[in-house]
């Protein structure tokens, strides 16, 4: 592959964006790659370990001359990140970000787009539990969607060249307007994880009175669960906080419907239960069936999840 | 290894039977190995895949002569099956279950247990979304807990022999009082797949609005719980109605702490979210550390999941 920008500068070096490093590094895709990260044990240890060709000990002198501009910090922080090297960007410059929302960065970040620079937010739906600069991995977004939101005045060419380089990485791109991408990411992401949290929080109680054994016997489902909740805190409160009303919508749904259906266990109503189970299931078809998920028993963990011969 | 019973009767033939089955056989823990299942169809395609040494038409025929027989059917179907089964039961034969519930299974089973004949109720902490005669394989059961509730009078040397043959699956065992054992597991199992469910459920509703983007876009945090929301109606309507007490009181917790963050989300309480992913984050470090689930990111899912070197 050949390179498609002369020079990335990774603002943030987290998990995103060092697996963007590795991804980038890995395809031949950037000319030159330079980082910053808030603070300087982030910025040694990225030194340590080469993540970027350079780290840099403020935003400034990382963008200065970057024909890409990626923002990589949590969702409530782009705001001030962008204020910061709005000054030093060079013209002609495109600025994506990765942040979980998309709605409240554009309104945090447009603002401060200098004319002739490219504005063009992104999240990448791909991501572990696991954070910071050790973290990345070149294949993380192999086979992943990235969703990009353009703004209506976006630049096609500059759009265009953005989407190579994502794809390049392995991912697959489709556009969407922002405010439906919350939509959908509250659904599909941001309230299954306050739920995971909640849940883990319930079972934290409990653990006092059940002596370890929330943990020990965690295999029949709760495990799940605490895998969603270990995600890193800072970024999840941004995006709740964020993401307010899309999510605080989809709860209030959960809790009506969770209300039904515990009705249903205290009535001892089975044949509603069952409906109910019957219809969820077509659903998790649907995703095997567009390719998300692996049809190997409990997402093929080994061993004890060897699909029959 | 050496043969632990001599004939083995398997009432229902599902997952865990099946597994069962496999698992026996590879270690040549049984002698012979006996089946019966409700409907002909599954009968018919245990004979064709082999699964038993012989697969009967009724269950009194199977447990003919059987020193070990496994009751491995939904919770709700264990007392009829038990009745139907009990005059047919060898003396000195042991009875064990394979419910995920309890307290209610020993309620159903126990009064019809012939004097002579040993019941000893069991659980398997293992399992995967799919069910019936072909879904079961030997490994299942590998370095999984599986949770034995004895009765006060259980015959010490047929409790056992019975560990023998779990252990020897490949299974670790623990002993639980029966009424314990469906807290512990209403708080690891059985509450968070209702909440899975109704989380699915919630988002079925919304695909008509969201166009099948929640499908398509499940990658983050969503999938897994569809995953988990795959699982056989039958026997979740079953445990739901038969772990009725301690699900509600877990659920009840649960709305209570759900609308505690719902409310710091309205607020904008940042803190109190972020002390809170906190402190679960904590309890996925000791379900990792109790060996109970795997590092590697998004459970080592394949490809864009590879730890970094
Ligand atoms: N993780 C996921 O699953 C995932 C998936 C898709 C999108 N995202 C989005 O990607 C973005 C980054 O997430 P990540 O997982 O890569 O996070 P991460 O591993 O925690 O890394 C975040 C980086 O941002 C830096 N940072 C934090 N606050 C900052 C501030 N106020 N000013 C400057 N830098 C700051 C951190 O620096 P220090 O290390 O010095 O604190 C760190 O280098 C977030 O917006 C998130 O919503 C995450
Ligand atoms: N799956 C899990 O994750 C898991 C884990 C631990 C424990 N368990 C427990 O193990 C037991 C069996 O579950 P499974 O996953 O093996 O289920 P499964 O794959 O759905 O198999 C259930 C078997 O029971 C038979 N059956 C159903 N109703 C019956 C009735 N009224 N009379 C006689 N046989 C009947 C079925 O026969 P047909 O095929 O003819 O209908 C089938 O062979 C349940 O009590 C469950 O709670 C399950």
């Amino acid at each position: 592959m050949s390179v498609i920008y002369d020079k990335v500068a990774l603002i943030g070096l987290g998990l995103i964006a060092g697996s963007m490093a590795h991804a980038m590094r890995e395809g031949g895709l950037a000319g030159h790659i330079t980082g910053f990260a808030r603070s300087p044990e982030t910025r040694d240890t990225a030194r340590q370990i080469g993540l970027c060709d350079q780290v840099f000990d403020s935003a400034a002198e990382a963008v200065a001359g970057a024909d890409l501009v990626v923002l990589a910090v949590p969702v409530g922080a782009m705001g001030d990140v962008m204020a910061q090297i709005a000054p030093h960007l060079a013209p002609g410059a495109t600025i994506t970000d990765v942040g979980s929302v998309k709605q409240s960065v554009i309104a945090a970040v447009a603002p401060h787009v200098p004319p002739g620079v490219h504005f063009i937010p992104g999240h990448p739906l791909a991501g572990t539990e696991h954070s910071g600069p050790r973290s990345g991995f070149a294949s993380l977004f192999r086979n992943r969607w990235w969703l990009l939101t353009p703004l209506p005045d976006a630049d096609a060419d500059a759009v265009a060249r953005l989407d190579r380089l994502i794809t390049a990485m392995g991912a697959k791109t489709d556009r969407m307007e922002a405010a439906h991408h919350d939509l959908v990411l509250a659904v599909t992401s941001h309230a299954p994880h306050l739920i995971a949290y909640t849940m883990v929080g319930v079972a934290d109680h409990l653990r006092r009175v059940t002596d370890e054994e929330v943990i020990q016997y965690s295999a029949a489902g709760f495990r799940d669960f605490t895998r969603i909740a270990a995600s890193d805190p800072t970024m999840w409160r941004d995006v709740f906080l964020h993401n307010r009303e899309a999510t605080l919508d989809i709860l209030g749904r959960f809790t009506e419907e969770l209300f039904v259906l515990q009705r249903a266990i205290r009535m001892g109503d089975g044949q509603q239960l069952h409906d109910y189970f019957t219809r969820t299931r077509a659903i998790r078809r649907g995703i095997i069936e567009a390719g998300q998920d692996t049809e190997a028993p409990d997402f093929g963990r080994s061993p004890g999840a060897r699909p029959p011969e």
